[in-house]
C-alpha cells in the first residue's frame, strides 16, 4: 500500500505543474496511508522534475520521518495535524496558486457566485487566519476553519489555499478547481458584481455534484 | 459513422485542453449522428489524459444510453434538447473558460468591439438565463437565448458558456473564439470603453467571413 | 529562394503559437521573395498543426494566386499593398494577440515607459484606423500610421495588430516583442501611472538597440 | 569547472522560458566562475531554443570576451559590476517579466503581504533608479539598492528585475519566485487592500525560510 501511495502521490504533483497552481518547489501533496498512523508527503525543496516514487517520504503523524531518504516538506506538520483532527480525511494538498492567494491575501472568502462552486465547494470558500510555520498553528487554523464548512478548501491568510478531501486525488482535485473559480470570480469582480445564487439552489447542486457525478 | 464520429469528438476535446478552457474534468463536446436520432457524447468525470474514441458514449436524443461502457456527461440533457430543437446544428460544446464565465456570473453580453466578434458571433454575444442542472432548464435557456441571435455562443448565467455549431468542429472553433474575444474585450474594459463597431459593419464582416473564409 | 522562403514563413507562425499570439486558424506571416513582385503566405482557414512548407501560397503583390494548393489568407491583400508601398519592408505580420488588440479596441496608444518599448519600437506605438477588410482600406491604414513613425507595429483599430521587419522573421519578432510590452504596460496601469521616459534617452536606447544588440 | 558552468547557465535559461519570464532572446542568466575574475553568460540575441553549454560566453569581471565565439549578451557590464562589488554573489538573473516590471514601470515596490515574500525577500522588494544601458549605471543601481535590502531582488525602473544568489541557480529561482509574487500581490490590489505582514513576523519567516527550508 505504501508503494502504491508513493506512486500515486508523486504523479498528482504533476497536476499542480500542469495547472500552474506552483513555482519552482512550493506545493505539496500528502496522502493518509488507509489503517495506519502513516502519511506519505513531497520532500523539502525537491524540484517537481526530480519527484519520483522513491523521493517521497513516509512520516508518522507528528510528522516524525518513518522511511524515506529525503527531509520532509516543510509543511508536514500542517499536513499532519489535518490527519489527526479530521479522521475522513485521506489526503491534503497545498499550493501558493496566484488567484487563490490573492483572495487569501485580502482575507476575502470566494463567494459562491458560480454554479462550480456549488457543485465542489458547497458554498463559499472561507479564511483561515494568518499561522507562523513551525507549530501547529496552521494544521489548528485548517482544521477549525473547515469544520464550520462544507468546503474542502480554506485559503490561509497571506499565505496560500490548503485542500482535503477522501483521498490525495480529491485533494489534488480540488486544488484545481480551486483556481480556476478564484480566477474566474476575480476576473467577474474586476469589471462588475456577479449575481449571488440562491442558498436551496446551492444545495440542490451540491447534493446533486456529489452524489450523480462521475462513474 | 458512429467509429469516426468517435475518434472526431475525442480528439476535440483536445482543443479545451489546447487552450486552456477547462479543469479536471469539466467541459464536454458532442456530435450529433448525422439522419439519426443519436449522439456521441463525453463521459462524465473522465480525464481528458484518458479519453480515446473507445471512452465516448453514444445516446439517443433523449440522453439514454444506446452505446458506450461509462455514464454519459452530465450535462447531456442539455447537448440532447438542443439536438431535438436546433435541427440544423450538429455540434455542441461546453466549458468553463475563464473570461467568458465571468461575463456569464455578471449576466453582461459581450459587446461587439471586435472585428473577430462580428466575424464569428455577428454581434454581441448573448447571455442565458440560470438554471438548474436535472432536468431541461438549461437546454431550454440555451435554446432560447440562441433562437434570437447570429451568434453561436450563450453565456449561460452563473454557469459557463454553451456553443453550437454545423458540426463538432465548428461548435469548438466558436468555443476558443469565445474565449479569445471575452478576454480581449475584458482586457480592453479595464482600462477605458472600447469604440464600437457600427451594425452595417458588422452585417459586412459577418456576411464575408461566413461565406469568403477558408478553404 | 522560395523553397527557403516556404521553409521559413511555415516555421514562424510556430512563434504565434509559441507565444499565444493566435487562436484557431487567425493570424498570419508573409515574406517577400526578395528581387521579384511575389511573397510567400499562409494559406487561409488552415490549422497551425498542419502548416508545412508545402502549404504555403505564393502570390503576386496584388494577391494574385501564383503557386500553391491552397486559397491564400484573407488578410493578403492588406501584407500585399504594404510590400507595394514600403519597399523597405520584407516581412509582415498579423495576430489578434489579446492585449495588443485591447489597446487596439479602445483606440490607445501604447505609451513608451519601458526601456523594451524604446528599444525596438522607438517610442510610442501608434493606431491605425478602423478599416474594413474586401479592399485596400486596411493596408492603406497601415502604411499610412507607419510612415508617421518608427515603430515596426501598427494597432488596427477595432481588430488587432500588424507588424513589419526587414524579413518577417523580423516581424514576427515584433509582433512577439508588442504583445509583451502591451501586456506589462496593461499591467502597470491597472494600479496607477507608469514614469514616462523622456525623448532624449529613448533616442538613445532605440540607438544602440538598432545597431549593438545581437551578433 | 567553466565547462560545467558552461552546461548550468545553459540548461538555467530553460527556467526563464519555463515560467514564461522572457519573450525572443530577451533575459539572461551568468555565473561567476569561482576563485577567478571570470563569468559565463548567454550570448546577445541568440534564441532560447540554440543555448547550449557551447554557445555561454566567458567574460572577464569587466564584460571583456575571453572565451566563446558569439558576443556576450548586452547585459554584460551590469552582471560585470554586480560580481566586482558583491562578492558574495555566485549568480546573477535577469529578466522583463511581466509583472514584476509592471511594478518597476510604476516605480512601486512589492509590498510584503505574503509569506512567501517573507521566505524569499525578506521584506517589501526594492525599486532600483531609473539607468540607461551603455556603461556602468545599471550596475552601480543595482549594487546600491541591493546594499539596502535583505532582497534578492531589484525592480530597475522602466525596465525589469534583476535578481541575484549565492549561485547561478539561487538567482534564479530568485527571478521565479519574484514574478509569482509580483502576480499574486498585483491580483491582491486590484480587488482591495491585502493586510500587512507585521516585521517581527517577517523576520521569524526569513530566519526560518533560509535556514530550515530544502535538503
Amino acid at each position: 500500500m505504501i508503494a502504491e501511495l508513493r506512486v500515486r502521490v508523486a504523479a498528482l504533483h504533476r497536476e499542480l505543474t500542469r495547472y500552474g497552481l506552483v513555482s519552482w518547489t512550493a506545493g505539496n501533496v500528502s496522502a493518509r496511508v488507509p489503517g495506519e498512523d502513516l502519511m506519505v508527503i513531497k520532500p523539502s525543496g525537491v524540484s517537481y522534475d526530480d519527484l519520483g516514487p522513491e523521493s517521497m517520504v513516509v512520516t508518522d503523524l507528528h510528522g516524525r520521518l518513518v522511511d524515506g531518504d529525503l527531509a520532509p516538506s516543510s509543511d508536514t506538520a500542517a499536513h499532519a495535524y489535518v490527519y489527526r483532527h479530521l479522521p475522513e480525511v485521506g489526503g491534503v494538498a497545498h499550493t501558493h496558486s496566484p488567484y487563490a492567494t490573492a483572495w487569501a491575501a485580502r482575507g476575502e472568502p470566494i463567494p459562491c457566485v458560480l454554479t462550480m462552486i456549488a457543485d465542489e465547494f458547497g458554498g463559499d470558500i472561507p479564511v483561515g487566519p494568518f499561522a507562523l510555520i513551525g507549530d501547529d498553528s496552521i494544521g489548528r487554523g485548517i482544521v477549525e476553519t473547515l469544520r464550520g464548512s462544507r468546503s474542502p478548501a480554506v485559503l490561509m491568510r497571506n499565505h496560500g489555499p490548503f485542500t482535503v478531501g477522501q483521498d490525495a486525488r480529491a485533494a489534488v482535485k480540488a486544488a484545481v478547481l480551486l483556481e480556476d473559480v478564484a480566477r474566474t470570480v476575480h476576473f467577474a469582480h474586476q469589471l462588475g458584481t456577479p449575481a449571488s445564487i440562491e442558498a436551496h439552489h446551492i444545495d440542490h447542486l451540491y447534493a446533486r455534484y456529489q452524489n450523480v457525478y462521475g462513474q
